[in-house]
């Protein structure tokens, strides 16, 4: 017999989703059992909800293909939700399995009864409710269909739909592609026009999945070609850099340096990103962040192909001969001046001594290997080392792209097991971190070369700093101790090692180094405790 | 000046709200400052909003008054909707205030913007967004009317509604109290007659905020004096128990068990309680649990006032006389029979060598002081703990209401801070208290006195059972390999020390009984891991 959980995992199989990260439950059981049919697919469990729906997320960032989770009704769902929010806006494509009870055990109002539905909404683009084995290899389909198209798709999957037999049509769909946005002439017309008028006062701004070694090269031989500034978003997916990329200057985070660095132009043309606005609201500080009067030329919507984009434009500014170069940046101290200069291989000399901040910068910008994976989570420790690894081996970097905290270990688990052959390094911050620590745990259930480096303040700094921007500088002993991580400061060594990943604690740059290389030339996951 | 945010905090302040259960971002910050102004109002840091949301419910579960929670934006209210649900379902009574973008920032689509009321709404009886700073206080006090209810309140913050000048009338409302559902004299009558035409056939079955002393004394009389039987709920909130208590006879878990005992009754008495059904759909198995035909006569709904509805019921059927008196239970073996009979204190033996899940239950029965609140989440170890606590010293017992898991060291931390003068014990199992081990850090922050029992099996034991339920007998490898917490078997005793809690692990009753003779001697929250 084959049920309506066979069939839905067929479905997955046939459209070569490889790896379901999952957290099931008794209304699940039946998917799980079907798991094992479905050769192909790898199962990949987490502690808790969060590490599924990141580690998918990190998973589509490296391979731009979709994975699959499964998830235990409502709250196993909304436990997820804050990593499919930056999934979301990391354009990762998601196919969302969450059990619901039997189709006519809902109304019922039993004790795990809620609005599955309404909870995923917020944070899909698409949501679905299979309603029986037959209509379950359709649906699917369709979400795959979505999730390839890098959106977040939710398939609710009624425990009777999973269990009872097919009926129907045996027939495994092959998931349609979606239509992509279709680039407007017009607007890389007028894109090229004003490039070819002002380029110097024109910034290409890049983001989501453009920030790739290709599309960067396109990029720097319009940069070369008009002058223009080569600009990327504060928080992107995954860039592609280091030695022998195009550089790009980021958007800087705070509100007063961005105004000051799109002041200076007239004129944005938008790759797979928008109008750059700022994180926060501040008093007294406008939201946007360009100038008055500033033009913007949208020539890749979301979703739409960048390459082509960025052809079209270079063709139209006379930037095709792949002559056109760049100079290069050969430096580690952080001279990307956005002008579309390819980076040359420059690392820093090793610091030494007691850590700061810019000496783990530069420790990065020398120690990153070729081919590395870096998930940045490291907030306000880690405000310089964008800058010191521009020059670096050549490597790829992923950002918190919505702002949801706690991302970076489950997402680097993903990376990890989309390239089980690159080292994936963690840069987290001690708060961040606590969100979710479980997801160090399916590091080492699954073996994965992940290095996830703490660094330790013992304290939100972050928000030391904001209380000051939204205008408080003064603040009392209960809003000091809600800011504050000490008392006790959590020993993230031994958090570590009860998850099952080898841990060290490092208090000088020599130290660092020694764990870092140790961490690296073993398999499996490590962490390091960085004493800042 | 006073801002939106002072007013807020000034307005729980009023209606004697006492705590607020924060996890703070940036746009929080005037609220987070405003709390230094609010002298009354204690404020408990949680390092993942799961710890937030749990322990508002535990703390008004043991209070029955609202407590308050501060939460960050979209993705940080996503985190607390699974403990959300849970309270939702244990009446317990929350205003959750939820940061939110400034008013005018909101449009612009910022990486953390999403749909707030949305996400609220499927976890919450009332959402509201304040709109400016003079309905701030306003919208506070219906918050608070709905929270004092038994309700879970979520108030919408916009930053600037939280920062801008208060203009208004500057009085601060005190919140009126919703009418309460009125009790139906036709019922009660309806639901006597029956009693006295056939009590042996007739149970009554009480949830919710029924369980208490009072309460039970009540039904104890009407059932003595009829000849009925006491149920409660599966998963009841707080129920008073031990010696003195009068006794129920819990609805089992498993669907077999509870058809069989629910067929003896051709009528079920509800006091704030509903007609049982299944926790989860089986195939081939009822979801109803009640024999068909059965009449149920609900004297009570849900926010009614159950002690009334008792004393009516009790009147009516000649059981006022408090001298009706019950045969008292006297074993710690479980001879609880639903009767009404009252429990004398009776300690089973201390058992002794090897920890067995059984051995467990006697130690507690032995074991629990007097005062105890314990909060249950022990799953399969503990099938045998309710039995076998029967009869022990007086003390406060919490379940799971909504089935989402995760929710013990949370919902402990919220009523350790409710009841500093009594010890709180959490019974967790491995797989369950990894949803959410942050719960840790803020009993160690707050110095709780909260003893943690893991009872660490290495595997989701539930789940490996309901494979067999759902029709699952044999399953492969990867379907193993989900349900299986070993490779790596999480070090919880690490864990806890990361956490800043004292541990230790134990693998004899002898060192459990130490431990925990220990753990309540010393101020402060232990752990101990109880290797089963």
């Amino acid at each position: 017999m084959t049920n309506g959980a066979d069939r839905l995992l067929a479905t997955l199989e046939h459209n070569d989703i490889e790896v379901c990260f999952a957290n099931p439950g008794t209304s699940e059981m039946h998917f799980v059992a079907s798991l094992d049919k479905a050769t192909k697919i790898r199962g990949v469990l987490g502690l808790f909800e969060g590490t599924v729906t990141g580690a998918a997320d990190g998973y589509s960032r490296m391979t731009d293909r979709p994975a699959a989770t499964l998830l235990h009704l409502g709250p196993g769902l909304a436990n997820g939700l804050s990593n499919m929010h930056n999934a979301l806006r990391a354009r990762a494509g998601i196919v969302n399995v969450i059990g619901d009870h039997a189709t006519y055990h809902r109304d019922l109002d039993a004790p795990l009864t809620s609005d599955i539905e309404g909870t995923a909404r917020p944070f899909s683009h698409w949501v679905r409710s299979s309603p029986s084995p037959d209509t379950i290899a359709a649906d699917t389909a369709d979400a795959i269909s979505q999730a390839e198209a890098g959106r977040v798709a939710s398939l609710i999957l009624p425990a009777d739909t999973a269990w009872n037999p097919v009926t129907g049509d045996p027939a495994v769909p092959t998931a349609a592609a979606l239509p992509r946005p279709v680039l407007d002439e017009r607007v890389i017309a007028a894109a090229a026009k004003r490039l070819r008028a002002s380029g110097e006062h024109t910034a290409i701004l890049m983001g989501g999945r453009s920030l790739r070694a290709d599309q960067l090269a396109v990029a720097g031989r319009i940069a070369a070609a008009t002058g223009a500034h080569l600009l990327s978003d504060t928080f992107a997916p995954r860039t592609e850099r280091g030695a022998g990329r195009v550089t790009t200057l980021k958007v800087p985070y705070p509100v007063g340096p961005s105004q000051e660095l799109l002041a200076d132009f007239d004129a944005l043309i938008l790759v797979d990103s928008k109008e750059p606005v700022a994180f926060f609201a501040y008093p007294d500080k406008s939201s946007v962040l360009t100038a008055a009067g500033t033009t913007f030329f949208e020539i890749c919507p979301r979703e739409g192909d960048a390459l082509a984009a960025l052809e079209a434009l270079a063709e139209a500014v006379g930037a095709t001969d792949a002559d056109v170069t760049c100079d290069g940046i050969a430096s580690g101290a952080g001279t990307a001046e956005g002008r579309g200069q390819t980076a040359e291989l420059s690392l820093p000399g090793m610091p030494s001594g007691t850590i700061t901040p810019e000496k783990i910068g530069a420790f990065l910008g020398n120690a990153i290997p070729e081919g590395a994976i870096v998930v940045d989570e490291s907030i306000t420790t880690g405000a310089s080392f964008w800058v010191q690894t521009v020059s670096a081996r050549p490597h790829d970097w992923f950002s918190g792209t919505g702002g949801s905290i706690g991302y970076a270990m489950p997402v680097a688990a993903g990376a990890a097991i989309a390239c089980p052959d690159r080292p994936v390094i963690t840069l987290e911050s001690d708060g961040s971190g606590l969100y979710q620590p479980q997801a160090l745990w399916t590091q080492a259930r699954e073996g994965l070369n992940v290095v996830t480096l703490i660094f330790n303040n013992a304290k939100y700094q972050i928000l030391r700093n904001e209380m000051a921007n939204v205008g408080v500088p003064d603040f009392g002993p209960k809003a000091s101790a809600l800011l504050d991580l000490s008392d006790p400061v959590p020993n993230w060594s031994a958090i570590s090692e009860g998850m099952g990943v080898p841990a060290r604690r490092v208090e000088t740059v020599e130290q660092l180094d020694a764990a870092f290389s140790e961490a690296l030339a073993e398999p499996g996951p490590r962490l390091i405790e960085v004493m800042v």
